[in-house]
């Protein structure tokens, strides 16, 4: 608030910022133009009707297209794509001058080129930079820069990119440097985008739940519906925290999977040159959000786990069972081993949870950015195979030999808790075999760039680092 | 540590870096010429008795005021503006330099000007630039800079600005540009706050504490007193255990109130250019805090629950529940609607809190800074009514028909619970309508820039991004 | 994977950026040439035989060394330091470029002098710039900066680390000038080290663990062994939760602890300005990771406790004191003391906890960073010291007078909660003193640089900010 009546102080400095000309009176240009103005650039509108200046704000000049062209050597272009035609009407008036693209599409591909790249083939005689269009209107006029700051940056000039990278931090926002011009497309697919690299691991997640929950449905609740009893109620807490501590420690396992797999390949190889094939990279790339959304399931398990005693269904079986002891006159004693087995399971699992939320919280940007590479891969690798081998030990002590008593195979399925060591046990057991000094050696020196001498080199698919020409 | 001793040995490269002057040997000064030393500057210090140079950095300069001022283009004056005075006497010199302001007042508004406009009055000639008043002395010294490592650098002169800007980059800090010297009062008050947009929700929460707590007192301690009952005990757990859910749910649906008031307005209006009340504006821009102040009090509300059973009298009372089941011969059966239930509310209650600890994870800023706004706006918006959806329906399921029974109303009171019910009813009974298609279209409309053709509508109030004149 | 096509479209441009040369084709070097590639630098590898270019990126040319050298100003040294000598054959091409180190080491220390200085010994003719170290080329590679973007840059040559830290930008990484050569040393140590501000509170935390755990084992499994209960099952559970708070208590409290040292050896000298002693510095600086271990410890003990209720030897318990009650027809009535006593430690606990997760939450760097000094400070000392009341007033209302009981002292132990009790209420005593009024007056006016007038001034031990020469 306060910085837009200071403006009106410093309005005497003229030569002191470049003045910069913007087309297009919409809602953004408008909010680009005010927020310029509050850091000191004298802003000059191009407007079709430069009398109607009802919305600008009112330190900047309004003049018609070609003046305000005329007087700066930067022009930001806050039109829709649809009308850039008509910039060709005073391309000798644009020669030379930097053009800033700001649009945004609707969707993902809507045109087969980028609008900067479009913009640029229409006035080829001037300089085109793709900026600004990362920010939105409503960010730029309410200051409350709450989500990104970013502005990605990319022009074919160097000169003119540094220009507007320029105006970007004067502004107050950080711009980024994205190369030349070609990568306005990914730029402006950017906005686009939601949660990209979330997408497989939720749906992974998602499947696996389902399969799960029908699984324990079938195995629980229609196989007693069969022998007579409803115990329907339990889909509200029973069967949802035994589905959601399995499929969080399959999730914790199909994180570490792929790193086994790429060992294993370059160990085959013989070489880390080689090219990975495209599923394995596509999921080494997204194991950060498996790992969060496993450590989500297991946030809600810890949860639902706490809140057993509080269930009245809880509550009431406790008490039955004291009752039956007493008008049956019976005594249980305390059993030696269950109570180990109880205590067991609860603290690995307690400590599992302990190392998979200290994972969690060193995948936090800002924590992850003030540690060195060495800390990283110690956290990433050590701790987290500490927490599946702690998880991992939770379910097995929890299960027990559930697995071996016949009595528990409804229908000849096996109990639910054995499906989610699948994994993390083939995980486990290959990870082991892969430490073994001599494999560990051999690939150590892999991995360092050694390769194995080998008679179809040329043959090999070599990983070039293509910059495909 | 190592970095002091490193510099010695590059004492000998020159001319690598202008040398700065630094008037004032106080705290400041030291520890900022101290750092600039180890940026590879050299610093030379103006002082009235050059001679005591005892503390002052060993590598460091000392010369009277004037004749360190000749030999720097660049002065920082780190002296309390009771003093600025006193540079009147060499005015000569300091003629075309660039005099840097560190300085901070003691509370806001201490003096009607900004001290570095002040000091800009009393040497005309020279560049005033505004910096490094964020900073503390002791983070400079102790080299941990745990705090802000921003700096905010104001000026009416771009080229001294950039020049400031690139010491601060030097000695590892990160300049901010906050235009022109005008800005130097907001910039001197910085560092003076305490969570200014803390304090609105700060207050509305323990306002609705206090007021939400004495009702409870009222409708349980005292009139169970008046029946002769002490049950004060509650005070500890109980009661806070009440007020903490109802004021978390209250602040959540405070969170989502404004928006649809503003739906409501633009709607109106038939525009979203006219500026919203102040009251409105103030209330949407610490939205993210007021949630945040939820989340802390869903967290106690959480934990309080879970440690409902382990305590004595909650234990005691289940002990004396079976007993009267058994000396009464009594046996109470599982009521299935009461499992479901107690089973539902706590579902909700789980899944609820989840998203909730989900959407204050993403207002972390370095989580916020890694999403575009599409994301972030899916987040906070769609993730934001799911949750008080749940929240809604847990408070909901746990009250059910409680306000329906008449021995539940004590002193002619409705059930607590039935208050935290009020406004996240409203905020989603009008967010329902809002989302009917035809008035949903409509303020997408609006909200893209589309107008309601007025007749009179140069009469509206129109926000017209004043950078008032 | 998108900008690796794009780049073949703009690679008509050749004056836009400088031409990088890369010394050494191994693994590094070609990760960095594909990038450097990408962000629109042409790219010429200087090898030992051009003709074999294989794993080489497709766009970059590849010429033997001295014709490499001769086509840029800048050229990356990616080879190993043993190799550095084979520079001097072409000294004279080398003259006036600008040789980049980008080598690290395999342990700390390696070697007497830094791999850069080392490098500007063998070719003096040339500016040495380090960067690059802290990329991993795996990280170069996938485009995945997860960890770490910062690369630290430091030269003696202010215009050459100024070329460089722009190449580092135009990579998408955050260049952080570091200044003069010999701070190479240490640039080249931070990739090695593994959380070395952690060891300290690491270790410490670990050994009081293991006194406070044997302290327990013999207090509780020794003393009852003896006596010929087996209550080994309480290892699991039961014992880790006396230990957990009772280390996270201590370690709070060592976190205000050499703070109020440091107060009191102010307050004795009469001045900020000499030198703490170094164990007081170390523990200083090391504050916030003591903080956050003893923030784990205190989460561990959180869900320790909450899964009391759920454990089966704790069930048991419960229903053998049940029985007991019908069959020997007492029963227990509600002890209102005991129920304050209880209600009152849990809540004083999870007020405790509450606020101990926010100070864990604020120091993150994001959070840390968003706020000002005076906003920090306040968070990490007051709400710091409410932190450490809360956590006391737990542990003391939950042990009571049991510290008075004789039969408690087993084999004249005290219990083992008035051992948590000890460094806390030494810090609060200390501190309750410093801030009786006139006490901190006298800090407040030392703190703001006043000293106390001495006859043997020039004796004390002054700290001059010593940049050692």
């Amino acid at each position: 608030m306060g910085t837009k009546d200071m403006i009106a102080l410093c309005s005497d400095f003229k030569d002191k910022h470049d003045s910069v000309c913007i087309f297009g009176t919409g809602d953004f240009g408008r909010s680009l133009g005010s927020k310029l103005l509050q850091s000191g650039y004298s802003v000059i509108f191009g407007s079709r009707n430069p009398g109607d200046s009802r919305l600008l704000p009112r330190m900047a000049e309004v003049l018609n297209h070609v003046e305000a062209a005329e007087k700066c050597s930067v022009i930001i272009v806050a039109i829709q794509r649809d009308h850039y035609d008509f910039l060709k009407e005073f391309e000798e008036v644009l020669e030379g001058k930097i053009l800033v693209d700001v649009s945004n599409n609707l969707k993902i591909n809507q045109y087969p080129d980028s609008n900067a790249e479009y913009l640029a083939q229409i006035v080829p005689s001037a300089t085109v930079v793709k900026a600004f269009n990362t920010v939105s209107a409503w960010a730029l006029q309410s200051g409350s820069l709450d989500a990104s700051r970013q502005v990605f940056v990319c022009s074919d000039d160097n000169k003119a990119k540094q220009q507007i990278m320029d105006i970007v931090r004067a502004i107050g926002l950080t711009p980024q440097d994205k190369g030349c011009l070609v990568a306005a497309k990914e730029i402006e697919d950017y906005p686009l985008q939601l949660f990209p690299m979330w997408r497989l691991p939720i749906w992974t997640c998602g499947g696996l739940t389902v399969l799960v929950f029908l699984y324990c449905v079938i195995v629980d609740i229609a196989y007693n519906a069969v022998k007579g009893n409803d115990v329907s109620v339990q889909l509200m807490i029973t069967i949802p925290n035994r589905v959601f501590p399995i499929v969080s420690l399959m999730l914790l396992a199909l994180c570490y999977l792929p790193g086994v797999f790429a060992a294993i390949i370059q160990l085959c190889r013989g070489t880390k040159y080689s090219r990975f094939p495209n599923w394995l990279d596509g999921w080494m790339l997204c194991r950060k959000q498996l790992g969060l959304v496993a450590l989500s399931y297991a946030f809600l398990h810890a949860i639902y786990t706490l809140v057993i005693p509080i269930r009245y269904s809880v509550r009431h079986r406790a008490d039955m069972s004291i009752l039956n002891q007493i008008r049956q006159n019976i005594t249980r004693t305390l059993e030696k081993p269950l109570a180990w087995r109880s205590d067991t399971y609860l603290a690995l699992g307690i400590l599992g949870f302990f190392f998979y939320v200290v994972l969690g919280i060193t995948s936090l940007p800002s924590v992850s950015n003030a540690v060195n590479w060495r800390e990283f891969r110690f956290v990433q690798s050590k701790l987290g195979y500490l927490t599946l081998v702690l998880c991992t030990g939770h379910a097995m002590v929890f299960g027990w030999n559930r697995f071996l008593l016949l009595d528990r195979y409804r229908w000849y399925m096996p109990p639910v808790y054995t499906l989610s060591l699948v994994i993390p046990c083939i995980v486990l057991i290959l990870k082991l075999i892969l430490i073994i000094p001599c494999i560990d050696n051999k690939i150590t020196k892999i991995r360092q760039g050694w390769e194995r001498p080998s008679s179809n080199k040329s043959g090999a698919k070599i990983k070039t680092y293509d910059v495909a020409l």
